[in-house]
């Protein structure tokens, strides 16, 4: 039993930084909701009726640009943060060494809340080079993930 | 080789929990997939032209109420569902006890189908419980999960 | 260590190809990304209004058909790919043969591919059948995901 949890730490160093990272991401994601229903509430407009009626406000589709930012925050989310929690996951499943997951995770979820705050805001053209850097860790893990497959196949 | 597959069993003992929370999610968004395409052919409004034609209905964006209802939820669910499937995935790799796994993967499932059920009857302020309740149960594993990654960091 | 890795290595046979078909998965929704950013400056109408005065266009929500297309093969992609990476993933933990995971995933991201075009051109029914074909594909993954955690909670 001891040998066996042993295995599992060795052979996934990189595991604790993909938790933390998860839950990094998870926090903010929780904000995101946070942000939007308030927002909601106090523009007074919901586009779903039994909300209306709840909350006493106006049953409309023409959503305040401030809620509608918070939901582009999240359409963005998920588009993108499966995709990394997929990539991390791998990398740590083939062995990604603690160091290199620790930078590439951490620097993702810093990106990511540098996205959300500058998408709230409405900063361009910073949205775009932020956005393009999230990408680009997602893509240097990618390539990682492709050379440990292709090192575990040949092993 | 056998003692290999004895490793994985005893590691991760929480996997079948997972599997079965997984299949049971993908199971409920199959059906929400089969409800929206019944319930749009029913309507007969299209907002993509060529379905529109293919099944010579009307092709314009206002979608019949239970129809948006269904693309409600399916929204709803892109944006929670793959957080959860990562905390527990990371649960489980780092080791959840299996009672502690089946207790939280499956008051989930139960929160999620009782959350479409809800959202697609319009009931309020039912919705709005049920999908704190769903929250608060995220919650719970990543807490763990931060406990059990403080653990394996410093083992 | 030695011994660790080769644990790994002949436990999980078919990580690999849930890394070759991820990427391959990203890859494609990168694409998409690019294609919408493309054609919606070429478009130059844009719903958000910062991106409308970085790119000197018109600050609108009635986007061309063609960005609205990428945008449905996104809203596409964020309902289907979490899950199939989840019951991939889950499949491969579960100790997935080699052969079985690489015809199935490959299968996928093929029948995805294959979606994202039929999608684009507009082309019916094809799509209902490619999408079908992929909904199919993680079925069967279900399925096997399902007799597999059957027998690991009777090992």
């Amino acid at each position: 039993m001891s040998l066996t949890t042993t295995s599992l730490t060795t052979t996934l160093p990189a595991l604790p930084a993909f938790a933390w990272a998860l839950v990094a991401l998870f926090a903010k994601t929780s904000l995101t909701s946070l942000l939007q229903v308030v927002s909601r509430a106090r523009a007074g407009v919901f586009p779903i009726p039994e909300d209306a009626r709840l909350m006493r406000g106006r049953h409309a589709d023409d959503e305040a640009p401030f809620v509608r930012r918070c939901a582009n925050v999240w359409r963005n989310d998920t588009e993108n943060l499966p995709l990394f929690l997929a990539l991390a996951l791998a990398y740590v499943l083939l062995g990604a060494p603690v160091a290199s997951a620790q930078w590439l995770f951490g620097a993702y979820v810093l990106i990511r809340y540098a996205h959300t705050a500058v998408f709230l805001l409405g900063l361009q053209p910073w949205r775009a080079l932020v956005y393009l850097s999230g990408m680009a860790v997602c893509w240097a893990i990618a390539a990682r993930v492709l050379m440990l497959a292709a090192a575990h196949v040949g092993a």
